[in-house]
């Protein structure tokens, strides 16, 4: 095996070790188990001896310098933070591509230009309620009360409180000071594992993303009816969250099945939903339930109306049952096509490289959609992987990490010249 | 106001104020909440100057000694134990409206036979998964594993723990021993809120109930299909608890519409339903959920109908969906007919107290279904109650009470002869 890909081997395993927390592995955003990943890596960087810095917020960037450092940067890169109890791979494995992938070229000539590696911070809306945080930060699009506005969910403290701890700095967010100049980046890749199981039913090891899917959601849905006992109370006189948050849940199934079979691209979760553990009981109609809502499509105007079906669905669930069905704060990652000259180069890296792949959209959310909302060209690589991502049971087997990693070099032996 | 009233008004307000658990009162079942109302009832007792026992379980039995101490006893009855934050009113009302009547029977010539109140143990089942403790163990009817089987759901221990921890032995249940002997008992009757509307939508104080209801439930359903990221996974690959358990409860609710058409007696609760909190997650399809189920008719053949309507429907979708649906273990609990000569002559008692009165069924369970369903003539009284009960605004204007208690009182001047 090249010597590089057993530094990845040996970084997945201590990664592993390091943030083990059964089930599965967790590295909270910026907290202790982020750290940690970081450290690990540039401890790596340093040992090959290549160059590092990180910016203001936190965000590692490691550098194989170029022939021309004038020259816009080839950027690879993804996140180091994980869900809790999640798997190894997901965000990991694009960093460690990464670092392989300079490793490799740090033993032969220098590039043309600067080859970087940027180990992204807090990807992981479960931690703090707002979307691709370590990216948008960089490049100044976070909105200015974002340190002070979000609370980690387990934690409750800020996000500001979280950075400083760690010891970095919310200030450039607050000023919504731009820390990288996307002009000066040539191209951003992401290497990701796929977090469906489209790559598995295909029996194919790696594939070319075509665009990343937007989504809205609400993450604080409520449904507030009235809490009584389950016997004496006759059914037109309940007021039960339960059976008014099912019939929506229903209906917003049916509506889905219904554009899918418009060819509409349109995936729906409701993730959370739950009666409140303080006041429900076997003997009482249940009064309150709290639910989250994620949809995704590659286009915008099936999000707005589905939204709109959404909005109408529970306005007119709720009056009829006597309950108020209140849908809360909406989010929205606007969707991302990748660059069509990157994607045919990486399926004719692929091709070079002998190794099988497909194109398919990404349904998961990544920074990757960040550095293309602001002009960079960019584009992902997923590698197959069983059973979802967010979970501990996540495998993705190393075999089919080593093919996606030699569609990047191959891709990277052609662009660097 | 009659002096008795005064006690009664004075026992809630104590009660009230000792249970305190804000928001509401909470009583635990074989707790230190249940103790204390206990030695309340026993205090009062003792300044009226009332016989009174406890039997080995920890039933509490105020007498007022007739003429013939070998004539069959008149019971009044109901159970000191609440729902946690709960009301003040569910349960404890029968037991102070029986130490008021028998407060006013001692200041007149003695009656025939006996008039005893029993204090009943452990009527919530929220606390120990199993209907009527008290009761039932008064009357041999619990199966004699009950002490070591069950485990109260805050503390983890044991029936047989709390009992002994309080001072009560669970003997007399391992053995099957009968502490009471139905033939012994004349009648019992139970005063009682009524835990639905129908008393407040039909603007009369005071219910004399027709039938206790019987139910059927499920403590521990589960549904289980598969953890997997929100985005990527394509909808036909999903195991989604949460559409399962969205479907089911539509399903069911269906059914009970469709059954209440044909003029059959239901209702349908579930109380309960919730994705776990420790792996659930806005970006996560959700692979589990947990739900509780509880129906009940005055009919065995409905309930009987419905669970098997339940237990095809779920198999039926779980199938369909890849999801494994197990209901768990199921309890029963008999629907219990009220005698018809004590229901006529609490009728004819509210008229002659000047009450307006109307007849209903019970959809809550009751002590009271315990002894008729061993032969002893039974019969309750409802008072009207607004905001249900098993919750902190469970309320019931005194005024009623006090209306209710002559019924009672009424009752007890003709039948006492």
């Amino acid at each position: 095996m090249i010597g590089s890909l057993e530094t990845a081997k040996r970084l997945f395993e201590e990664l592993a070790l390091k943030s083990a927390d059964a089930p599965g592995v967790t590295r909270d955003s910026y907290g202790d188990g982020e750290a940690m990943a970081h450290a690990l890596i540039a401890r790596e960087a340093d040992r090959i001896g290549l160059a590092r810095r990180t910016d203001a917020v936190g965000n590692l960037y490691v550098t194989l310098p170029g022939a021309d450092r004038e020259a816009p940067t080839l950027m690879l890169g993804s996140h180091l933070d994980s869900v809790p109890h999640g798997g190894n791979f997901d965000g990991a494995a694009g960093v460690i591509a990464g670092l392989a992938l300079l490793e490799d070229l740090a033993a032969g000539p220098a590039p043309p230009c600067d080859v970087t590696l940027m180990a992204i911070r807090a990807e992981e809306m479960i931690w703090f309620p707002e979307h691709y945080i370590g990216s948008r930060a960089a490049l100044g699009l976070l909105p200015p009360d974002t340190p002070d506005r979000l609370h980690r969910a387990d934690t409750g403290r800020t996000l500001a409180e979280h950075m400083a701890k760690q010891g970095w700095s919310p200030e450039p967010i607050r000023r919504r000071e731009r820390l990288l100049d996307p002009k000066r980046i040539r191209a951003f890749i992401e290497l990701h594992i796929e977090q469906g199981p489209v790559l598995v039913e295909a029996g194919v090891p790696v594939g070319i993303v075509t665009e990343i899917r937007g989504n809205m959601r609400y993450r604080f849905a409520t449904i507030r009816g009235e809490t009584t006992h389950a016997g004496g109370a006759p059914r037109h006189s309940r007021r039960d969250a339960v059976l008014a948050g099912a019939e929506l849940v229903s209906c917003l199934e049916a509506e889905w099945i219904r554009r899918e079979c418009l060819g509409e691209d349109l995936v729906l979760t409701i993730g959370e939903f739950a009666t409140d553990a303080q006041q429900h009981g076997i003997t009482k109609v249940p009064g309150a339930l709290d639910f989250t809502l994620d949809f995704r499509s590659g286009s915008y105007a099936v999000l707005e109306a589905f939204d709109v079906f959404l909005r109408e669905s529970a306005a007119e669930n709720g009056a009829r049952r006597g309950v108020d069905i209140a849908l809360g704060l909406k989010s929205h990652a606007a969707e991302a096509p990748m660059d069509h000259g990157l994607r045919a180069a990486l399926t004719a890296a692929a091709q070079r490289a002998g190794v099988e792949a497909t194109e398919l959209p990404s349904g998961g959310g990544h920074d990757c959609a960040v550095f293309a909302s602001v002009g960079v060209p960019a584009a992902m690589l997923f590698v197959r992987n069983e059973n979802g991502s967010h979970n501990p049971n996540e495998a993705m087997d190393f075999d089919d990490f080593v093919a996606a990693w030699h569609v990047l070099r191959a891709f990277a032996a052609d662009y660097l010249v």
